[in-house]
């Protein structure tokens, strides 16, 4: 990856004269089925842009409660963007229930589109027309999503948030954290590579987006040696993320195999049904993520009860034994 | 009321110079034991002052998914004031569930208090200062809620809100629809006035929120002119509160007394634990409401379930009359 | 005015119901030949509407430097409107020079209108399509204008501005202080009732307006109250309005009658090319309101070298002797 | 430089793991005499960045007009950060008058320092506190000045505006497009290197950039390999500006000497008092730039009188022929 950065062919990348950035934007754009693509500078970015190229400032979205969008991105769609959430509950599996997405749902009041005026026909929503809301413009969701330690969304669910999205004329916008989870709707795609995301989506989309990452400063210049990286990272995906879900799969096991079964009910780790992160439940956090740092082990609480541990390329087998040996150290002396 | 209007002493109000005004803020402040009050134009400005006085740009609230300052008004704590919010379930009477409201709770984030450098005491919740969460800074509640037809907060519950807000550090704001059903927490009371709504609190609280009252175009001048009405709705509110009340009970079991026993499943009006509001359940809500506005009765849609009929100073006992008269019309026809 | 206040017909402007407020909206629109008017709650309010109306977040004004819009109303429309300024100089008559206005005007480069990639024609700007910059949508003139002390803007120059921005595709918008003064492009108008102003234009324009005014909380309920006031202003206005303007002219002949010819180059009174203000240059600002405040005249500093004296319908001729008396003491101790 | 990004050590730029960008941060900060720096994406987030550390929203700045920061980032201060701007004319040396600018400065009139009640004592400006107003924060310069084509300011016109900052408690930001041109209070830097660059002062201001750094995305992972590059470009900045500058010289006489006198009125180049850009004076712009643009040469308008051509590290001595031939065939067909 380094040597292909360093052979990286550059140019402005503001005035799209980067030519391997418009390789990587048109490449991934092609992957997803969408028309255009555009490569910024983190996963963060690239909601922020999605979401207010989808809306105007007043307009409103939907999205998990425990959504990165909404749970780690300081609220940017409010702070930066002017946009207004209804927030849902997350279930288990990342999905929202569908009557609670739909009940959400605002009359489209935005006068810019002037659909207020209408009637909704095929809908079972009363819509009232009333300046008092905010149009609701978008549906959020995220696959695989960072609240489920890394389960897939199933496929039909995906399909019926589609569905009620265009009953309603609404768009939907998918954090895409792990390519080869995400389905057709996906929109933004989050690479292996040392910096960068990209968004995918319909040219106009693309072209607002482009438009506010301007504005926001993110528009960078000899992008291409940051995009070569993500080339190489997506030639190498297919392989390194079957093995990032596998090693995933085989630390889980090898930390539930060295924890004595008496205290199974109070530590263990989730294995199934994820794909590169394992989360371990115990019911201390803070000792937990302190013990192992200062053994050099750096691992994250997830929440109050739970520790996330990710599996990505500069994870080896090595360092799952190290894991593993640490975590039986401290399971011991629980 | 329209003679004290007439006769009332006015002053330039952006100088502070309008006595009627000032008297009124402080007779307010005074009746729910706050520093000071400040004179805004609607309830929807006095809700977004509150929020936006309490909380920066990038800070984040907490409010039930149906509560007025989130469903009724435009989104604006996000669109004008840049601020996100973590929407929550409301229960059949108005409140949130305190284990949900502390869930949502962030750490306390924002770089200008330095408050994120401090660890947490008493609390059981792991704050993980970090860069990539808003700070929490408010809990909304609305008393009476709009949601529940008039039915006043349990006592018990906004004690309980108000333990989990020092608990945190934050800040309580009450949307005080109707002043003798608030406690003492409330801050902001709708009075039954031609135009006007007051927020009470801290001195320093009102101050920032008559600068940001300033910056949306809401200092008025001769602002007496409205003060003298809000005074004599305030001198005449006990009355014409309990009034409204008894009418509103009135209403709910005249409607029910007309309701064929067969029909009773279909249609019906909620008689108990209400205050001036009769929420009529029913399963055609667009006919019901046609139905009305075609024999010059304006009734509206609550949801897709419901018709709200809210009894104020303007619907006399006559009103009540001609109101079940239509009704009993549409139920026999029904 | 009180009489007609407190019998005005009232209901709620928020649904469009209040028929006075209607009557007044609609006899504004039709005195400008614009086709409809809003009642808001303020001058500044009617200035940070019609702005946010006419441009989009991102977009950009031409307004005077020393304009009551970028002066004195706290900045509102970049905190607010998320909208930029490029600041003018002001002439000593309130225009700014034409071709400083055209300098300033840049590409129309909004995606949202698609116009960037448009080449202009009948320009002679090079016009760079770019997203570097914002699209320039409104020039905003004020008339008579606040720094003038009261000049009408010339009427060929208000002209050309029109032309200007109809050859770039632009908006006027005409912070209209004055009414008798103010030309056909005018769009806001103050009144001498004690709350309450007006703007005025295309339906589409009003139409966003008052959608936007719901956002900041300035929809009211009864506001006929206060259209009832506006009515009589409006009937009285030009005898009123002529009447302060002579007054005006009066009260600074007075003054300068009363000023010894040796102190004339350090005190005096502008008296010619005004309507309703008298502005008096001289040397000491502070110590001439301190003067004037202890024998109970509330005078105010106009700047550094001038004191704004503003007639209106509570200064009589009394008035005028008491500020004349005292002003004649302050001259003496000099 | 590309050896030197394939080769850095990198790690998580969020939780300030990355060491090569941490050294970068603190070898720019130390370079100017600050305690911080941080990198960021373009000189466009730098620019963004320290203003809305430096201002709340709601405060003002005062900008030259054709400062990049006003002329040439989206109005962004305004469109994200909710700050307005008084905008002076630039001299030709890229100065602003003095007088104009203190004329600007505004009551420090924030109810945030509560400084609105303090009596300026030293200042012959009457500060009126007043809620009308926003507070003037900050006073922005650029050095070397996009619109001077390259000269630097003068250090004696700093050190007044850094004087009459510290008299009014305002902060002063310079977006320092040069580095060896740049003074003692300059904190951005933009650098020769593919992304990035680089904002320094105090420590809070600096964590507060930070902060908001991750609102708008702009928080990179292995920012590394990008510092690498900026490293390398700083070991080399005085050797390849030095050289740049001199360049830049060499070919404004080049054009020079092929012009014919009598053409000379109507087409020169700039050759006293630059740095890296020479600027071409000619009377059609755009025919200018198209014949270029057909011979391979890409040349961009500088506004409609001037071309800017901006000597690099990729300009190199072969790029001035073949730049002063097309020169001689456009002149001679002129």
């Amino acid at each position: 990856m380094r040597k292909a950065m360093a052979n990286s062919i550059v140019g402005d990348d503001v005035y799209k004269e980067d030519q391997t950035t418009i390789n990587l934007e048109n490449r991934c754009a092609k992957l997803f089925g969408k028309e255009a693509g555009l490569f910024v500078v983190s996963g963060t970015m690239g909601n922020l842009l999605a979401v207010m190229a989808h809306c105007q400032r007043g307009d409103e979205i939907i999205v998990g409660k425990h959504n990165h969008i909404h749970r780690w991105e300081q609220g940017n769609y409010a702070q930066i963007g002017g946009i207004s959430a209804t927030t849902l509950n997350c279930n288990d599996d990342g999905t929202m229930n569908l009557a609670e997405i739909e009940e959400a749902i605002r009359v489209k009041a935005g006068y810019s589109d002037k659909d207020y005026k209408i009637q909704e026909e095929d809908s079972d929503i009363v819509h009232i027309p009333d300046c008092h809301m905010p149009a609701t413009r978008l549906i959020c969701i995220e696959n695989t999503h960072n609240f489920t330690g890394g389960k897939a969304l199933p496929v039909e669910w995906m399909s019926s948030v589609q569905k009620l999205a265009q009953k309603h004329n609404l768009k939907v916008h998918m954090d895409g954290a792990r390519i080869y989870n995400a389905a057709i709707a996906s929109k933004t795609l989050r690479l292996g590579a040392p910096i960068g995301s990209i968004i995918v989506g319909p040219l106009e989309f693309i072209d607002k987006a482009r438009h506010i990452r301007k504005a926001i400063g993110g528009g960078w210049r000899q992008s291409g040696v940051l995009a070569a990286a993500a080339h190489v990272a997506l030639d190498n995906a297919e392989v390194t993320i079957t093995r990032d879900n596998q090693r995933a799969v085989k630390l889980a096991k090898m930390i539930n195999d060295v924890t004595p079964s008496d205290k199974r009910s109070r530590i263990f780790a989730q294995d199934k049904d994820i794909t590169n992160m394992v989360l371990v439940h115990c019911d201390n956090v803070q000792k937990f993520t302190a013990f192992f740092q200062e053994r050099d082990v750096l691992v994250m609480a997830f929440d109050t009860k739970r520790i996330r541990m990710v599996l990505n390329w500069g994870v080896n087998d090595e360092h799952l034994e190290k894991i593993v040996k640490v975590y039986q150290e401290y399971v011991e002396q629980m």
